[in-house]
């Protein structure tokens, strides 16, 4: 079950890092690690580091962008130190463990992602993520190593998934949303639902490219806390692929005429 | 408060490590570390991977033995990886978090001690402790790093700190992100969104009266789910509002000619 949970590092520096982060992952029974754009990696630096977690740095899967890494994923937890301008859902880390392992538990895929060294994740990263998660460090020195913030999240999923252990699984409100059927959409469908509302709004003349002000963005925040379910995508892809036939169907009639 | 929480490092081998430690301490707001004759401090390799916790290393007090380290604590837990042969009383990082803030708010001198990279603590300086402290890592892989046990410690214990003071672990609560934009709409205003997407979806020929299968039902379960806030239901509606227009526009624009 844990298998399910992955570890996605953005754009790592310090190849010890990446050794310490897998090393905590196999501490904490978590298997799967993807790496975007590592600056450097396969690396001695991080296999030593890794002491013995080298398989888990054999497995790691190396991909060029966020989006292929989180291909798959129903629900995304991005690691965040600051505060943003547009807020975003935003849990604890034992919050976000609790949603993650009640998340695998109904055969959900989740991805935990954690940011540059020094500059984190991106705001378009973290618009990517449903929920971002936040340590509560102390404000006057609130940036983690690397791999002690893989080790808090990867130990509070541990505990959490130690406590669903032969205990009934109760919904909390968060993950119950990403439940109401079955079969949650994954990262890439809701990418192409992204990008087909945003031609849609387009042809509709409600979104002005040269002026896109946080529209996209705000619909992102939208969607991306409802837990969409495969059944609910297709509904909406429907009523976008028809609204852009009404819109073009009638302006072909129009040129026929 | 947390000042009297002390961390004690027995014999570390490595400097990173007490380093990664003090780093750790600063994150979470703690800053008393006592090192029990390490084997190479000061150290260059310390600072670097204390990055801005220097002061802590700084201030750090090295004794020879644990005994010393321990005056003036009534209250001492000792990290230990492994099930020994005497029994003794044996807390969880939680549980230990917790029994250590509760301690320092009656003015008690707490420490969270830890062992060697290899060896751990020892069954003398285990016996020094009142309680074991287990982090329940895998069993098949039960070591973790010095710096990240740490780091699994100060993190339950700011935690446990945060929660009595009635602070915020995080920087807003799971239920506001259903008030992203402060103000949640109202169920006539939602019941009136609902009216017009309908309408629409008749409009664009995605909904047949005659045939409505669930459609609507499951657009509400979906929409009613999100907590939509008014910002987001006037993008919704103006979604809706040029749609509605974009579709008649042509029909009249036929008609006309």
């Amino acid at each position: 079950m844990l298998q399910n949970i992955r570890v996605v590092l953005v754009n790592t520096s310090h190849p010890g890092n990446i050794g310490g982060a897998a090393r905590a992952m196999k501490n904490m029974g978590l298997s799967r690690l993807v790496l975007v754009d590592p600056l450097d990696f396969p690396s001695v630096e991080a296999v030593t580091r890794a002491s013995g977690a080298g398989d888990i740095l054999d497995n790691a899967r190396v991909v060029a962008t966020l989006e292929e890494a989180l291909v798959g994923c129903n629900l995304v937890f991005g690691t965040s130190a600051r505060e943003r301008r547009i807020p975003w859902p935003l849990l604890d880390p034992r919050e976000s463990a609790k949603s993650a392992v009640e998340h695998v538990q109904q055969a959900g895929e989740v991805a935990l992602v954690f940011g540059r060294e020094y500059a984190g994740l991106t705001n378009e990263e973290l618009q990517r993520c449903h929920f971002h998660v936040h340590i509560p460090a102390d404000p006057a020195f609130s940036s983690l190593n690397l791999a002690t913030a893989v080790q808090v999240l990867t130990y509070e999923v541990r505990m959490a998934w130690l406590a669903v252990q032969g205990m009934p699984t109760k919904m909390a409100k968060v993950e119950s949303t990403a439940m109401l059927n079955t079969q949650p959409v994954t990262m890439d469908e809701l990418e192409q639902f992204y990008g087909q509302l945003e031609g849609t709004l387009i042809q509709i003349g409600f979104l002005d490219p040269a002026k896109p002000r946080h529209l996209m963005t705000r619909l992102r925040r939208l969607y991306g806390r409802c837990g969409i379910s495969k059944l609910e995508m297709n509904i909406l892809r429907g009523i976008l692929t028809e609204t852009q036939k009404a819109v073009r169907g009638e302006l072909n009639k129009r040129s026929d005429s």
